[in-house]
């Protein structure tokens, strides 16, 4: 079992949802993608707090195994917060409120005992951010990264600069089809793997995902809910759960991204389930096992051998 | 091995692609369902065409063992002729001409020995025309029907008379919302199963396609095919290859239509390689074979048991 660096956003979120509205619940990037990787291997957070953020939420972090000595309290303001409300479906959001605080000075600090984790999580902040810790990480098995259509129309330039550097890339099918310039997505993820990254990983929210490594191409369905109650930080959680079991198998064979790409659609499925991380927190490894169980049974067809047989 | 009944269009289509204009080539729902479904079975073709209809599309049928004598030739005028023109990404497309010529009459006569076909394929015609076949059809053991937005907005109360007899609903995702009303697609499938089918299907494109029955689920992945050449007849082909199967089967278990769903899948693969029915009719059954095995490949992911052991 190898450890695993998470850098990003960590926020407070206040979220209008069709079921009610919930005032300042812990979010961001690296909240949900540590908390999902924790559920398989040591995390190493990295990130910015403000004087507003409780002992206590941090504390909770630890209780999840992750290590918060790298996630930087700064005095001089408050935690990043973004208020958003979701439509009756649940389909779309709007942005209602986006308060950087002390995130928009954000400069990630790798402390000296982080720096040789072999795996390394990108979550989504700026691509220069993103590439500020590849400077300071020392040969990394397996570099991580999310992004999203804010950077890829905004920061270009610097986007395809931190790729160059990015083993594996997640994006969703939209991010796919904006970066790449292509429509169809096995076209699209082949035209992102130019831009650096071996491995893409397309995240397309109630269709699955989907793996592409040189030839080989897995396909992850989504697990089929009626009950979807928040879908905020599904991807970053998406993001953590695979890069985290990928990390406690410490093996980077396209077995292995198959089987970590399925249990990060597992974990995400769970973080839906609840408000904020709730139920991403709260959920049991027989749980994940049951899941993860659930997700062979609904892809399963007998193959022309067994028919016959 | 049963055969199956196929009743919908018989129509040229004038095709406008990126890749240059068609004219006048075979197309329309029970040309596409009962080619697709000729790789499995011995299809019995309903439908009506004009006097410009060729002698050699009609022996093209009968070449793939489609009976073509429920094929109705009417002199008084010609064959349904439909033109469009797709977007440079195939994603789009817009009608320029809908000449129902002698379909507008169509009036689906079930030839006396076909009236004990134990499979049918309502195609995509107006519900009261399917409604019309199913008062001529002697208990068959599979009622499948598809039908598009069109019949949902504007004949919803002769499409619900006709859902009420149908055993297996193919719609496609927005027809999925649109006719329950329900975003959520787990919840849409339940909600058309409460208008009849006891078996939904919802085609999801470049997605692939969910069966649901009882509380199976099944999710089956498009084949990523970066050679889309020609998306028209998809959805039919898809339609005709799942019951074709089903029929080569003469079973109704949960097993089988995942099974079904997967050979639907794999020829729609190949009818969207080819201009019209080019490859769909051309493909052989080793093909078949080594498509339905890559779907396998695909969606491949070890067990946790697998992996402990």
């Amino acid at each position: 079992m190898s450890s695993l660096l998470v850098v990003g956003s960590v926020a407070f979120d206040t979220l209008h949802m069709p079921s009610g509205s919930f005032e300042k619940v812990l979010g961001g990037s690296a909240t949900y993608g540590s908390l999902a990787a924790s559920h398989f291997a040591p995390v190493r957070l990295v990130g910015v707090v403000g004087r507003d953020y409780p002992d206590s939420a941090i504390e909770r972090f630890r209780a999840h195994g992750v290590d918060t000595s790298g996630l930087e309290v700064d005095a001089t303001g408050d935690t990043f917060h973004w208020e958003g409300r979701y439509s009756e479906d649940l389909g779309s959001r709007t942005s209602l409120r986006t308060d950087l605080n002390v995130f928009a000075t954000f400069n990630p600090k790798i402390p000296a005992g982080f720096r040789d984790t072999p795996f390394v999580l990108l979550g989504n902040i700026h691509p220069a951010l993103q590439l500020e810790v590849l400077r300071q990480v020392v040969k990394p098995k397996l570099v991580v990264a999310d992004t999203m259509n804010f950077w890829i129309g905004g920061e270009r330039a610097a986007l395809e600069k931190t790729l160059a550097e990015v083993d594996l890339l997640v994006v969703n099918d939209e991010e796919a089809r904006q970066l790449s310039g292509v429509n169809n997505l096995v076209k699209a993820a082949r035209g992102l793997m130019t831009l650096g990254p071996r491995i893409v990983v397309i995240k397309k929210g109630e269709h699955g995902a989907v793996l592409f490594e040189g030839d080989e191409i897995f396909s992850a369905p989504a697990y089929p809910t009626g009950e979807v109650v928040d879908p905020t930080g599904a991807g970053d959680t998406f993001a953590g759960g695979l890069l985290g079991y990928i990390a406690s198998q410490n093996d980077l064979g396209n077995a292995t991204l198959r089987r970590a790409v399925v249990y990060g659609s597992a974990l995400a499925s769970f973080c839906v389930e609840g408000i904020g991380i709730d139920r991403l927190a709260m959920v049991k490894r027989a749980e994940i096992t049951e899941r993860y169980a659930a997700f062979r049974s609904l892809v399963h067809f007998a193959s022309e051998a067994e028919v016959a047989g």
